[in-house]
């Protein structure tokens, strides 16, 4: 799945993943209007808002973008209209041609990670049946368990052609609070992004310059991003933090390798509530989905600016 | 929430909280096969079966023991409609007068574990609606993103009277690799206890000898559960790992304060799945149901014994 990525980031000329993290108050008046509407306040009228809305984003950003984001709380928040809000727009994302990276942060024991697995990017058995539940390409995974929470999911990864992200450094502000600790000479996040490195290299494919397991640094800490991209040369890193949570096209130099790849960077609210920005505001509410789109295209030229 | 579960401990005289991991594998092949002649080798069908599956069990051990913990991850694999399972689980036993953990293993930045703690253990604002998603009593949480991805759980708790239990020292073999290592004097796990102990500071009902933040340790690491209890007085531990996984009743004690309280431990396998052991082989596989209670209350003597 890590040569399908790379090809679409070329492809598309755009090293960028839009977060689909339909918090209800980014969405537009009219369409929570029309979901209460028909369904009400409730789980149901909430997951068809953020289902118009998605569908609406993807229709306007899809050729431009290689991937989406889709962030699972988001959609959990609602329960199981959500979670069917979330497999709708996995779908579609797929169906548009688009890599779906799940943002779902999941990790565990051993059996437990294996369920997460096949139940995310694999096929879970049944009887004789083997059946996707939900169908991403790639997710994010949390490393706090140690080799044998991450280990099903490379395992899943090399059966299925998938991909995963573990969380290193992550973009919030606490982050630091244990990933920064020092361990002798190294910090927590260098020991993990070590880690990252070695389970990758039992999961790239054949003359491809990255792995299937990728990792996960902010935006937020550029000098975190420079030390991260010489331990993990062959690791793709999905940045977080990039715009709305402060991250600045040039600090994203550091995450890339001198190929211009190696680095795949993520803005949620920066694009998706795109309208409620002053620059995007003469697109109106209405306009949201024309605004996420100038907005993609405004993010490729400020990164390709600090590539060049 | 605490306050319940301290109390139902107390009154069943029973620190065991039952785990929920439906995996098809223990499901008896009655059950299996019936629910699949009706809903066919599907997500539906496997959904079906570890809903018969769970309702019977809390039929059986409802009346001895004080919570139950269903593992999401075990639903999550089935889809939609294994987490309309895991939804139905969590009603029922709550019906039964049961406290239900929900291991959910969740934990992100600062809107996004807001997200999940609503989802979970709260309720999600829909226009002027607020609504219960899963509604779960406690959930565990992943600390790897530091306090800001803890601390939206922790303001659920407070708003909701509900609890949660975070990841401190995991019951897995290579639970060493990242939580062992040593910060100066203290390892990344003490550090982290240490953290559970101030968040749960604030959200300590009054009067009450524990607090709603609770604390993740396993059972097969009874040397670190005793520097942990020492480390975090107030904090009620959520043990699993006793039983299929290696703990046993002896190493329980240092779980426990001088209360006789502070611990609950749990087994999934070792219930759930008791009539695939040669000691209850007895009752057979349409047993499954009464060979989980004979496992509870051996549990129950076991833990009283090492204990007493």
């Amino acid at each position: 799945m890590i040569r399908t990525l790379v090809r679409e980031i070329q492809k598309k000329q755009a090293p960028i993943v839009v977060g689909l993290d339909p918090m209800l108050d980014y969405i537009p008046s009219h369409l929570k209007k029309a979901a209460f509407a028909e369904a009400g306040e409730t789980l149901e009228g909430a997951a068809l808002a953020v289902w118009e809305y998605n569908k609406a984003l993807l229709d306007a950003v899809s050729e431009f973008v290689p991937a989406v984001k889709p962030q699972i709380a988001m959609y959990e928040q609602f329960g199981i209209p959500g979670l069917e809000a979330f497999k709708k727009t996995v779908d579609y994302a797929k169906e548009k041609g688009l890599v779906v990276i799940g943002d779902i942060k999941r990790g565990d024991i051993g059996s437990t990670s294996a369920a997460y697995a096949v139940g995310h990017i694999g096929r879970t058995q049944i009887g004789e049946s083997r059946i996707s539940a939900f169908g991403e390409d790639f997710v994010t995974v949390n490393p706090y368990l140690g080799s044998d929470g991450v280990l099903p999911f490379v395992k899943v990864c090399k059966e299925e052609n998938k991909g995963i992200f573990v969380l290193v450094k992550t973009s919030n502000p606490s982050s630091g609070e244990f990933q920064d600790q020092k361990i002798g000479e190294r910090t927590l996040y260098e020991l993990v992004g070590e880690k990252v490195a070695q389970w990758g290299e039992e999961c790239t494919p054949e003359g491809c310059a990255y792995s299937n397991v990728g990792a996960v640094v902010g935006a937020t800490y550029p000098e975190q991003g420079r030390i991260l991209r010489a331990l993990m040369p062959k690791t793709m890193i999905l940045v977080p933090g990039y715009g709305a949570q402060g991250g600045k096209g040039a600090d994203l130099v550091h995450f890339f390798n001198r190929d211009g790849l190696g680095a795949i960077i993520n803005s949620s609210r920066g694009i998706i509530a795109a309208y409620r920005q002053e620059k995007y505001a003469s697109y109106g509410e209405t306009g949201f989905a024309e605004a996420a789109r100038a907005a993609v295209l405004d993010m490729k030229q400020d990164i390709a600016q600090a590539l060049g």
